[in-house]
């Protein structure tokens, strides 16, 4: 794929190999299988297909920071302390979008978006959003009981598909007696409730 | 059994009465379960008796008041306006600590808490606060699938029953899918992660 807009000063392969720098090959290979989810389901909810790479390939970013690293940066940024009981989980999306902005120049800010509500999501989710969010859940590495019963739903609808892993997603959390994040009951209360 | 502390200026069977003329006789029925269930608790949970029987027998004080006059009292007291979007099972227990105050004249802290906590819980429940909740949900009307589970928790640990409650409250209302105060969350963050 050659970008041609201007979200990104980097070609895709610059790109990739910046984000492959950041993370093991384990987490890369995911990260590409994300992108190729984003972009299939981009083009079936007429998603622009340049941001959903973009955001798929940096919405992880951040994740193998160190978490003194993570810490420094939520204390020394507008970000809510509150976030620091959280854990990494749900800080490398916050903070993710904050390093890809400093550190890669990525100023879009729907992709930024993106990286930032991928794990949780939030109540007002533009089109990108929803994409990078379900794109991570159901991409073709993924393996757990409910997700081709999420990929098919992707493929009909994709609020519906926001729906549903919110939905799972607490219930794995609550079953496995997770802390949760306020932010995902946003996310919920907005899109799971009847 | 006779009131000997100063929480109330009512009998026991004056207080019965002013609670039975609030609500339908099914409801009242389930009030003077709670209390059985509450005394029981307190008893086995070292919490003061008076205390208990007065925070159960008011506990739904407001549950029957017109959507109209309970929204009417939120708006003009200093109880966040976000609530009203929850509906009754999420105001009347915050209602109904006011109207307790304001109409029965009970001003023991500690009571009214048990009373606007009874639904929802929260991080830094008292132990009458504990027993309220958890009577209200094992009472020996109630029957759903894990209420006799409950039920033998609540034999051992009061703290234990507070979180098997949270969290079976959390996937109803999930599995249903209806909108989920965060207060029910600051509880499940609170007692029921490991």
């Amino acid at each position: 794929m050659e970008y041609s807009k201007q979200y990104t000063k980097h070609t895709r392969v610059e790109l990739t190999s910046l984000v492959a720098a950041q993370m093991s090959d384990k987490r890369f290979q995911h990260v590409l299988r994300v992108e190729t989810k984003a972009l299939e389901l981009a083009e079936k909810y007429h998603v622009d297909l340049e941001k959903a790479s973009i955001a798929a390939l940096t919405h992880d970013y951040a994740k193998e920071r160190p978490d003194e690293e993570m810490i420094a940066i939520i204390m020394n940024s507008e970000i809510d302390n509150e976030i620091i009981r959280y854990g990494n989980n749900i800080w490398h999306g916050v903070v993710g979008s904050r390093l890809v902005l400093k550190e890669l120049g990525i100023s879009n800010q729907d992709i930024l978006n993106a990286i930032e509500s991928h794990t949780t999501g939030r109540s007002n989710m533009s089109e990108l959003e929803k994409v990078i969010y379900v794109a991570d859940y159901i991409e073709e590495g993924r393996n757990f009981p409910v997700v081709e019963e999420a990929r098919k739903i992707a493929e009909v609808s994709l609020d519906e598909a926001v729906a549903f892993e919110t939905k799972h997603t607490l219930l794995y959390l609550i079953n496995n007696q997770n802390k949760i994040y306020p932010k995902t009951l946003e996310t919920y209360n907005a899109w799971v409730v009847k």
